[in-house]
């Protein structure tokens, strides 16, 4: 921990510091600058200790900032965890070298639509279907999908086909319902900071997929998995989904590809993409899919429709099924030259 | 609604986005341009007619983008209210006319910090006391809220002192414990698009103190009071508190004071500021607390703490009660000098 | 300078990081952390020294980053400079508490029109005359503005009513007949980081008045300042014109108040808001340049024009000759009661 | 074009408006909305149209917004061109279904750096060789580039090696010297909008090489290409290099992908991507090199140093030899796996 002090600070002010960290047992280091001073910490802080030195040194007389030199998060980090994690569900493995398709509708909206979606999903290979069934919409006008109904109608069409289940759940209180009837909960991206569905979401035994909000740091998102893994569940898929747009006239969010890398650094979890959200446009999904492997990604969502023409959600995004297939033809035969196992 | 077709868009194109409109019973107009047509719709849509048609033109081929000439909400919109609203709460009006101070800690802490603060907070003629009980922490390791224990020190300083109270609510099922210890009812911003809690505020009685989001544009913000109000709740209070900052060295958010009258124009509801976590840093809450009066705005939001080194969080944020006394001189000064009520 | 190792880096890492600095004839203080270790220069570095560290130990292995704890600029700050500085122009004094409205046309457009907006400006009481001969546009098809004549016209108006004038310079070869023509040279927001024309304005006696990059941080603000402070020309105005907006839908930009106090607490140069194109918007332009004034700023700089129906150029951003009186009178209403000269 | 009004805008208003349309030759077509009116016009307009139109109306009374439903650009439109352009320079061609590769220090340092750069370029089997003689610089104390020095240096290696040289040149009054040193000129993104550079530039016979600014939308960059091929030099090579970051803490900037298929689509210009500045940390140089690959860019420009340890400038960011070599390879495995030419 770092602390720069304004220029001009006064020796009492310097001294005030000093004394803050002495009294919690560590030893400051004091180092005047071209036209500042700054005092460091030498000592391995605790979480707690370095919570209450910011707080405590944050708010002195002629402080300027509080630096921390190490990472917010522990147990989200590759640091401390050392190997790379991976999910297992029902025999799918996400991470571990392999490259996972997550493929469906934005919405579950019937039966009949949902289980052609799953049959198209399982026919090209891809091992994941997503669904909504409650939906986070920005209009309370517009469709919020079949809720309860669509849960039922998700498992149905699980059992059915095999495929691993992803749904959305948007509340502490759904949670339980929601992962009786799907194999994955998705946290989404404007729940990316709902503190107790965090906490609720890491007490359940089933996986979390947490997509990246968008005004999310770096920090920020992997202090949101650490929120679930703090309460004892390993299993945390990340994605991300597109970040605010600087333009919003051709794309509906900035694809941040270049977060692969950088959580590939900081993280032990698996990374996926969403190309579907982080453009909006179905004809940009394929080469944002294809990008999302060869940085690195685990794999990507993406969202089709049996037709999208008539879906009633996010149809302008959705991938036919003839762009579908040929999309998961283009994944693979870039695995394949790539040496991506897929 | 206006409907841009791509260039080259062929004519069997342009024919199908016309027969759609036609089969809901709208006349399109056909409108060539100067590289590309484009198609209106000449009537008054009801908002099923205009997400119908906004999601059944979308996706059709040769569309470039559909673009709403209306406001996508109605009961937040000031051209559908015709007059401006107020929240009245114990005696307190929030609006018309007035300009009002909620102030407080960032957390509840003790009851004598808590009962220091309102103590404070009402010498110097604010009306409502703010203070969380249950606290959104990035960091799981941060101190989350006495919780329940807060809700109980929040009431019975409440009812000591006379004050109006507000604190946040994080998710829908604790929508009505909190309503059982505080007048309004705050979302924060991190929640703003958390649909669950909005629709179960929107059932409550209490008013709803309703923040902006950091990556939320007005129309957003403006959706999401529609789904409180659509529930039958009127008493909604707006808070531009800071959108994302471009730079994150000096300020923690972008205070957009210019969102007030931008809000003014085109909703009915009151508009209060938040120049504490608009800015981060307690000693520029006194500039921001004025420029939102002369904007404008119905009222601020800021943080004091009777000792704000002590504070257990936020504290580079908070007044200390000499500067929360001098602020409080100034505003009335001020309001005096522009003849603003407070 | 602080330099934050990556976790887990060798020991052998360190030493080569120490013996950089040591080989530069600092001293090394290392700070073991809570999961990775940090190194110190307990020293006052020059620029010479700083950049050259940076740069020597930024790319050595193990190296995460080198966070500088000094100020990156020193002629601009107000911890070099100690007191407030102000910049007089033909009797009129910019800073030192006074609070200037520099007004007039976006572009000139004809002797008539600038003359009767030039008589209209002097006539509200306002002291500097803006308006435009070489006008940067988005497109190449737009007016571009009169060039040579404007300035032409710039002058002569300048001189028949004594007020003084301002008028962009677009690049380092036009400063001499800009500063032939006009008394303040305008750097505008796009040629922030046009170096060589900073550097050809700092040659120039006239004083510079230069406006903030649509995305440039403080730091980037101040150091496009001391480009110009560098060569000489201590006569530098800033202006906060608003920065790359979150929403485009009702502001053409963000503009960003809290500049201002954050400004003045590390500059000692005047600070200006520019409201109009800080929102882009005529209605909004009231309220926020009273909001500049209570914030703290030196002064406004707007946009009027005789006939906004019938301009060039940002027609929708100019007051009328109605409301830009309106104007004058409540700026003026506002410093009597908030003691700031005008 | 589409005028969209207030709600409440009186027939008094509307007429206004239709009689402008009517007074400039075209015919209003006035489209009552669910909450307020829209007028449209049907016509083909010119550029001069336009602007006249949009400037005309844009400031009447009750108006709302204007909105262009054509292209604001024509020379640099696919719409326009129809088929995709190639540059050709020194028998490299760029674009044209290549995939290029631009490679070279940030600075030119001295001839012995350069020319060790140019022979690990060359070996590599890249074709163009980057290096900055003229350095634009945040802070005036940082290495400005040898400048007239550093331009023989180019000419002399790059005619020694035979490689294809690009430079940046800063202002209008410098193209000619630049231009009779290297081959391609560069346009760097703090340069994006300085109109007279891209005048200059236009004139000129050598391709333009445009960088996207920090803050530039899509159109403003095309728009900005657009002042180029107005001039009559068709041969202008775009370069996406990141843009203003959500996050400074992992990297420098985002780099938009995704703009590389949103700019496919709109123009017939080849793209290139530049990971280096658009990450600003040589680790993450090599995926978004291959993301850009199969995302459809033309090509990639990277920064290389024989020694980033001591390079004088934005050392962090360069790759070192051996990672440049191995980047080479992948490049051109993935090239042969994907079809690409290379």
């Amino acid at each position: 921990m770092i602390i720069t002090m304004q220029f001009g600070a006064s020796q009492a002010e310097i001294d005030a510091v000093c004394s803050v960290i002495k009294e919690r047992g560590f030893e400051p280091l004091v180092m005047p600058g071209e036209d500042r001073l700054a005092i460091g910490i030498h000592a391995a802080l605790s979480p707690d200790d370095r919570i209450f030195l910011e707080s405590a040194i944050g708010s002195l007389d002629g402080v300027s900032k509080v630096t921390q030199t190490s990472s917010p998060y522990t147990l989200a980090s590759i640091e401390f965890h050392r190997t790379r994690s991976s999910v297992a569900v029902k025999g799918v493995v996400i991470g571990d070298g392999r490259f996972t398709v997550m493929a469906g509708p934005c919405s579950v909206e019937s039966y009949d639509q949902y289980r052609a979606s799953a049959d198209m999903v399982k026919a090209s290979g891809a091992s994941v279907l997503r669904g909504g069934a409650f939906k986070p919409r920005t209009s309370p006008y517009s469709f919020q999908g079949l809720q309860e109904e669509g849960l039922q109608i998700i498992k149905q069409v699980g059992d059915e086909t095999g495929l691993v289940t992803i749904s959305e759940v948007m509340s502490a209180d759904m949670v339980e319902v929601v992962a009786d009837h799907v194999d994955i909960l998705q946290i989404g991206a404007r729940s990316m900071q709902n503190f107790p569905l965090l906490i609720e979401a890491g007490k359940s035994a089933h996986p979390v997929f947490l997509k990246r909000g968008p005004s999310a740091t770096i920090d920020e998102f992997l202090l949101a998995a650490e929120y679930v893994l703090n309460q004892g569940n390993p299993n945390v898929i990340l994605c991300e989904r597109g970040i605010m747009p600087l333009d919003r006239t051709y794309t509906r969010n900035t694809l941040d590809l270049a977060a692969v890398p950088v959580l590939k650094e900081h993280t032990h979890l698996p990374v996926i993409v969403d190309p579907s959200h982080g453009t909006g446009v179905a004809r940009y999904v394929a080469p944002m899919a294809k990008g999302a492997m060869v940085v690195g990604a685990d794999g990507v969502m993406v969202e089709m429709h049996p037709d999208p023409k008539k879906a009633l959600s996010d149809g302008s995004q959705a991938l036919d099924p003839a762009h579908f297939n040929s999309l998961m033809k283009e994944l693979k035969a870039l695995a394949t030259a790539t040496g991506v196992r897929m």
